[in-house]
């Protein structure tokens, strides 16, 4: 089931007061490089960091009154933690967070920085789905997926929406793809709302399972997670996939050193700091140029959370 | 001689065609930590990454057809020389760039990347100066001083000059001290554009000559320059100070540890680049609080361009 353009358009308006209108930037260097009119989404700039954050206020935002009264739950090391703890905050509701006990401590002060409430777990994805469980079951909270939910998905869609209302003539817009709720909105919106706007993944070789998934035709996983793209490890769910697979055009992998080459490309010139994950995209651009020559292509910078210690160059 | 009105307005309208117009950004979190509304004008995104673009343009564009045949000469290790061979190279003029021989390879890399034509000269101001000498006579180039020179110092003006067009009712704009360029320029505008604006100096404790210039009445120097702020080791000049002594409410010394803080702030909130010498004026900001709380503040983030290999946290 694909979800509509009405709905889109219905997330976009319920989101549009929490959120961030970002910016959209331009760089005459990386337009030279590429070949091609580059047009970045800085969802760097969103709340908390990160596109996460329109997701995790249109899925809270669906909730029921008495829902929201009982609070929220997810399991995450990442973005979403935070998205979802600020989410919940600005909407004056509880947000329990399930960490791995080895994440990194920097994470966790993160998502107490924006109130979530924070249970640690093994880290093993069994481990932490059965704790998630047991909160649900103990608090009545409602459990929201990272990536393979439906309102997740619509409320990552805006960004693209936004970014197609003021540049509406985008050959295509280009995204990062880990658990495939950021490519999945993003190819609703460019379907919708595009004027021919194809829609394309990019994802290291290391954790290449979107790629494996679309050739497969099911939902792949990885067996190593050896990127420096830390938000990509994930992989698809049942909802996205499908969206992925009626929508995208096509997935293109990179190698670790061109994700790092194009995260400081972005530092250098456009002075703007976004995590290896946001990277990814503008690789793919760089290693596809050809096809992508003198096209107007839209990236979607999808956040910009790093540890300014533990840096890639 | 304090240039006029009409000088500031006239190098608006000279420069604006070839340099950016940047953007001015805000940050709720650094609003909440400092009390204040601050008001970031971002000259990180300005072409070569500062706003030193915006004099060497001014200055270039001030010469006779004669002069622009002959070129320009600058001695410097920092983003003058860089600006100075962009400026340049866009309106068709040479650079001669006189850079210290131990100048780190990248920044002598730059310089050539913006089509500056490098002379080494050993590591001494008065080398230096001999150098860039020599090649004004051979050549017949224009000398043009970083920062003390009025039409650099009316063309750095054009920043603060675009941030009050946009926010008119600024109490106060502070930008980091170091040649005085653009501090005099600063507050050129903010006396001329500006509604009771007043402009504030920053600078670490380490180079804190042009506090003591203040104090004293003549041109102090530095007996040390051991700050991580590297872009404010230098010092005023003589068409720069009395600029600054007339139109200027204070200078504000800060502790190298509060600029690598403040640094550390804005990267991690504002998700955007910045150099050392930019952060001093938010440290600034917040080691002084008190007298700017509930007020709108503007600051010149002066410049992005750092060695990613070289940061200091």
């Amino acid at each position: 089931m694909i979800p509509t353009k009405k709905e889109v358009l219905e997330a976009y308006e319920r989101v549009r007061p929490f959120v961030h209108q970002t910016p959209v930037l331009t760089s005459s260097h990386i337009d030279f490089l590429t070949g091609a009119k580059v047009f970045f989404k800085c969802e760097n700039f969103q709340k908390m960091g990160a596109f996460k954050m329109r997701g995790a206020i249109n899925a809270i935002l669906q909730l029921t009154e008495d829902q929201k009264q009982a609070g929220v739950v997810t399991h995450s090391s990442g973005n979403f933690a935070q998205a979802l703890s600020l989410a919940a905050r600005d909407l004056g509701v509880k947000a329990y967070i399930v960490m791995p006990e080895n994440a990194p401590q920097v994470k966790k002060e993160a998502v107490k920085g924006y109130g979530g409430i924070i249970t640690e777990s093994e880290s093993t994805t069994i481990a932490r789905e059965n704790e998630a469980k047991r909160i649900q079951k103990e608090t009545g909270a409602t459990f929201i997926h990272p990536s393979n939910d439906k309102n997740v998905i619509l409320g990552n869609a805006t960004s693209a929406f936004e970014l197609l209302q003021s540049h509406p003539d985008l050959n295509c817009i280009i995204t990062p793809v880990g658990g495939g709720g950021l490519l999945a909105g993003t190819a609703l919106s460019a379907h919708y709302f595009g004027s021919g706007c194809k829609t394309f993944g990019a994802e290291p070789f290391e954790v290449d399972d979107a790629f494996r998934s679309l050739q497969s035709g099911k939902i792949e996983l990885n067996s190593t997670t050896l990127t420096v793209a830390d938000g990509l490890k994930t992989f698809l769910g049942d909802i996205n996939f499908p969206i992925i697979q009626e929508l995208t055009t096509q997935i293109i992998r990179v190698q670790e050193q061109e994700i790092v080459s194009a995260m400081r490309i972005i530092w250098e010139r456009m002075k703007i700091i976004v995590e290896p994950s946001s990277a990814v995209a503008l690789a793919a651009l760089l290693r596809e140029k050809e096809q992508f020559s003198a096209k107007e292509v839209g990236i979607i910078l999808s956040g910009g959370n790093v540890d300014l210690q533990n840096l890639p160059f």
